[in-house]
């Protein structure tokens, strides 16, 4: 032990740093130097290591086009100093949509430019000269963001004749950790996200590795026992929140951490179908790399550093873009009563042949036009927005895991649902219809049809469109975090804001902050949402989670609300919600979304009437958000104001050992009243045993009051505060 | 050698043979049978072995998705014969254009169902049995259609559980030739087929496979150093010409053929990016796998089991499809002279950003208005009915094998190519613009712009269009030759029909008949086209070849025409055609294509313009066709009937030695007089010495009159008969 730190001492001692920035506030250091001509930076926080010095650099692939003159040398060393750039950044911005009316981007910027040198041979092309030394010199940029909150690092490629085209073996991005901190991770995949996490040490991944994975989902490509994705939340031995992730991924391969020798992680992304991970035309850049830190846990949660280190909205008129509330025909179908297809009938179906008209229907097929008006009723009753109808289309008999190239069409409805009519009808009633695209992840077909497909969205008034990519990608070998794939994710949001179409992507990439850019992105799937309390259940601390990794890139449509906990009351299904009812409605609140879903049946909702009331009040679009308390996995509590109004309201959220929360209303204004209901676990309830015992009180409260809430083991609380 | 034919002898005694077909003729005899449950045919021809006794089916791959059940059996053995059936057909249809008027389908069918069972142990549902024995069978028909030019067999599947999806890992059908033929084969190769063409003896193959390999493009796959392309033309001791090739190769990968052991060829697929070869959902069937045989070599060339084999027209409305005759500007950047290109003043551009009218241009882009109207002056006044442009819409700069995904958008034109004024120019001299789109082989970023490029081309009143395919495919690691790029080509192929476009695809899969299913497929490229010429050159012998081989599945855009046959005469390019004037000429005759060009500059075709009378006087739609005279690298004589006249046009053409013909003009309408004019090599013309002397005969002849023409070393002829 003594051993090691006197190796990291020496090995700090022998870093002479070439540049040190400070964050605004000077909490957060960092530290830039070439050791040996490879790039290195560290960072602190409060004087304690973060990050110690750590490389940074790229390996670059051979390529058999000699025009690419590609390989010759890696982007990882013999680099020296070209030239230096400080600067200093303050702006408020409005998003679109968000948890704040009001974002701040503020910090301090260093750019160190660095010059790769070298000759090669090269034959004359004068005669009796055979070769001759060439010179090349190639620069890149390192560009540093240090905000209060933690720093974004990203790597610039300026065109330049040595570096015009060039394709990517992996990146090596490290980032040294100090100790053996607890993280709170899911596997290194390639294709899926929908793991549970896993909390251990970092010296404990590889051990645990193997249960993390064994799972059952058919995606699965893990590429390391030590791999693991981002956001990766950690906690150090003395307090330190941590949490490595990355922002503005734009046509690039998506990042994963390797965790190497001691506590070092390095940077793994998502491979093409043959191996290679990225494509590049200079002049181009990477993402963000990103690392925030705080010795309060609730920072980690009201950063809005990932927002902050994208681009500003490229969308001029957003006017169409809306925060939603919305139901939809699909928990019904998840766990399993009904069914997207219309018939058992057949082995399988060629779409462009089969005549559905002809087939016998199951009788199950839920996205039927008496469903679906059923569905809107409640809707329009109720105050939400929309209804997303899965399973409206031809294709669903064989979609999943076939290798079906043309598995939908995504403009032809099965013979029961009448699009014409079901929309007329929800729009009479002062609701829209939600469209699905499940793509089966054949991108090639969905790309084929996506013009018709959004012009049919616009023909019917659809303005939200839910995709899916279950299932391994096609075109066969891709994957979907490659490169390719997330500049198809980004191909369908760019065509749909074409449509004035708002964008909730499911099983996509997982998000790095994009939506500040194309704020029509509203929602995205992208970890393991409620549908898994269907298919076994999800731990209790999921969603206390899930706030500090999966949302750290944006809102997710994590599809809360099933109030009837207890599947087999009304199916087959022997699973059950590992929450409180109580906890479904705080995660209205500690979950943030401008997408929300009521995801129970509507008959559910009518039993539990009084508790759904707080669906039907709860925003989904703030002006204010105060995390009052957080600690990860463990508990959640967060006040919202909602947008344009005074009125807040108060979620909190606990793991399965129940939690004690004492709010102080200080955030209310002064001199004013307010409405304030209360939604809580009674005494006895709990997630296992007890989930639907619940209390609703009302009161009047003021500034300044402050209310005490129990939490049940797995359970939760919803407040409203309406101003008088 | 006596124990080989003993070892054959006993083979082929031990063989029962379950069925015999013969040819309407009966000079085909076709056999099959099961030889240990393995499928097994065999062929004569006269009563001579054309295919020993031959294996036929696939290996399937095994899948990570257990609900495809693949794998547990290939289709290769363990067969039994569960049904037979024998029929006829004979029926006369009209092709929307082509060598003749009426194509005669006549052939004798037999389909034999194969049935294979198996029995699996699988869990039991009920407790306490472990292990249950579940019978499966599979049942797969192959089709023998016999005709009296050749056979076409293919495999199909029907719809049924033990066989729903499988993915083929290779397709084993064998084609055992009788001994070591002498054949014209080019590499067996997953991404180009513009190599020159190799004559040699089947057991020479593997050691000339180097330098035939050995050439310098870029996108070279070869698989195997005894590996081959289709169509391969072969000429046995016995004077025997056999042809194998495949029919409507429709959504699978295209066949190559591997010689195994002896002379024993089998099927070699393209793979896709993961080495497997196809996906498939059944009902399907394989292309027709298809052997052509005659004693005379003129029946390779007027065989129609190419286009019989495929379906019949699906475009129900062909009025806008039509025989084109056209010029462009091509050749000019092709030689070196001009560039496709506006800038040389950048390293690379990103078509979204940059900005053209701020950049230098080079002086030497070709597709500018001065330019295409020259051009389009000299097709109206010439008769030609269209104007190729290339280089005309932004992007050249760096557009191949950069791997750049999005290197063209199809819409936008550079900015000295005013494409409404160019196009109201043209049409109002009563031609057309002939449009095109390189795609780069970014398939991806092509189907992403098709539609809008297909309506730019509605609003221009472009009516046909080249594509093309230079470089490697992406998405990366897929071959041009795959299923998923077949099905590219014949999805490009359908768009365009809805547009009412006709496609000429460079760079593409070979063709394989499809032509008759969707006719505005009017032409392709998928061979060593003239631009070699400017590149090299290609062998004399070249084009008295490919009408054997590359021509067999579709017309070919071969760009003939080039009358100044030595390019340094008007550029710095010292490569030469390695024809006679007159040898170009006659190449509108015996490289059938509906779709001409008359490839060389207008100045040239001024300074040659008697000569140049033929191209204008040729026809390139045909009432009938006769092949006077052919063997394959050596000579071609054909003369054709101009649709829907009484005029006749014979060329031919021959290899580096020369050939003496004698014409007997029998085919004329009897008693009817005609205007014949003669284009003939002079006396001491030679392809390399004096490749451009020529002289014009003019004379009445009729029917029963016999014309005598001397071809020079690589030269030719051409006559056109004109009805009085």
């Amino acid at each position: 032990m003594r051993i090691c730190s006197i190796i990291i001492g020496l090995l700090l001692s022998v870093v002479t740093w070439a540049a040190e920035v400070k964050s605004p506030n000077g909490n957060i250091v960092l530290k830039f130097s070439l050791k040996d001509g490879r790039p290195t930076y560290s960072m602190t926080y409060k004087g304690k290591d973060v990050v110690l010095p750590s490389h940074l650099g790229l390996e670059l692939a051979k390529d058999k086009h000699a025009s690419l003159g590609l390989g010759e040398r890696d982007l990882m060393d013999g680099f020296t100093i070209e030239k230096e750039e400080t600067s200093s950044f303050d702006e408020t911005w409005q998003p679109v949509w968000g948890e704040t009316r009001d974002i701040r981007n503020h910090y301090n910027e260093y750019a160190v430019t660095l010059m790769q040198q070298w000759r090669e041979n090269v034959k004359s092309s004068r005669p009796g000269m055979q070769l001759q030394p060439r010179r090349h010199h190639r620069h890149i940029i390192i560009r540093f963001r240090v905000y209060d909150d933690g720093i974004g690092l990203r790597y610039e490629f300026p065109q330049q004749p040595d570096l015009n085209y060039f394709i990517i073996k992996e990146e090596r991005t490290e980032f040294a950790m100090t100790g053996d901190h607890t993280a709170w991770w899911i596997p290194g995949d390639y294709d899926t996200q929908e793991q549970e996490t896993q909390e251990s040490k970092l010296s404990e991944i590889s051990s645990r590795m193997h249960d993390a994975v064994n799972w059952g989902n058919s995606s699965v490509a893990v590429f390391s026992d030590t791999g693991v994705q981002t956001s990766l939340q950690m906690k150090s031995a003395d307090g330190l929140y941590i949490n490595i992730h990355e922002a503005a991924c734009l046509d690039y391969a998506t990042m994963h951490l390797e965790l190497c020798d001691d506590f070092t992680f390095v940077s793994h992304l998502t491979p093409d179908a043959t191996g290679l991970k990225g494509c590049m035309q200079t002049p181009c850049t990477t993402p963000w790399r990103t690392v925030m830190v705080s010795d309060d846990a609730r920072d980690m949660l009201s950063s809005n550093l990932i927002l902050n280190l994208n681009e500003p909205c490229k969308i001029e008129d957003t006017s169409w873009i809306h925060p939603t509330k919305y139901c939809g025909v699909w928990w019904e179908m998840i766990v399993g009563r009904g069914s997207w297809h219309y018939t058992d009938d057949v082995l399988s179906v060629d779409i462009s042949t089969f005549d559905y008209t002809k087939s016998k229907p199951n009788g199950r097929h839920c996205a039927n036009n008496e469903t679906v008006k059923r569905y809107i009723d409640f809707a329009a009753k109720n105050g939400l927005d929309q209804v997303l109808v899965e399973g409206w289309n031809i294709g669903w008999e064989d979609w999943a895991n076939m290798w079906k190239r043309d598995v939908f069409d995504f403009v032809t409805p099965y013979p029961d649902f009448d699009i014409k009519m079901l929309n007329d009808y929800a729009h009479s009633k002062g609701v829209k219809l939600m469209m699905h695209h499940e793509t089966s992840s054949s991108t090639q077909n969905y790309e084929r049809h996506i013009k018709e497909a959004f012009e049919l969205m616009n023909r019917y008034g659809y303005d939200a469109v839910k995709t899916g990519y279950v299932g391994d990608i096609i075109p066969r070998g891709d994957h979907h975090y490659s490169q390719s794939m997330n500049n198809h994710y980004l191909y369908v949001i760019k065509e749909a804001a074409k449509h004035h179409i708002m964008v909730n992507s499911h099983e996509a990439t997982r998000p790095t902050g994009l939506c500040r850019t194309y704020p029509n992105l509203v929602g995205g799937e992208s970890a393991r949402g409620t549908e898994y309390e269907a298919f076994g259940g999800s731990r209790p601390d999921h969603t206390c989670i899930l706030p500090f990794t999966r949302l750290q890139g944006g809102p997710m449509d994590f599809t809360p609300g099933i109030l009837e906990t207890k599947l087999s009351t009304w199916s087959d299904n022997t699973s059950w919600v590992h929450t409180t009812l109580c906890g479904q409605l705080a995660l209205y609140l500690t979950m943030y979304s401008p997408l929300q879903m009521a995801a129970d049946l509507p008959e559910n909702y009518e039993r539990f009437d009084d508790a759904f009331q707080f669906i039907r009040d709860v925003a989904c679009d703030w002006d204010d958000s105060r995390y009052l308390e957080a600690e990860p996995a463990d508990y959640i509590t967060v006040a919202r104001k909602a947008k344009g109004t005074d009125n807040w309201f108060i979620g909190g959220k606990c793991d399965e050992n129940g939690h004690k929360s004492v709010i102080r209303l200080d955030f209310l204004d002064k001199g004013r009243k307010y409405d304030c209901t209360i939604y809580a676990d009674a005494k006895d309830a709990h997630y296992e045993t007890n989930p639907k015992a619940y209390t609703i009180t009302r009161k009047t409260v003021k500034a300044g009051d402050v209310l005490k809430m129990t939490e049940a083991p797995g359970g939760g609380f919803a407040i409203s505060l309406m101003a008088k």
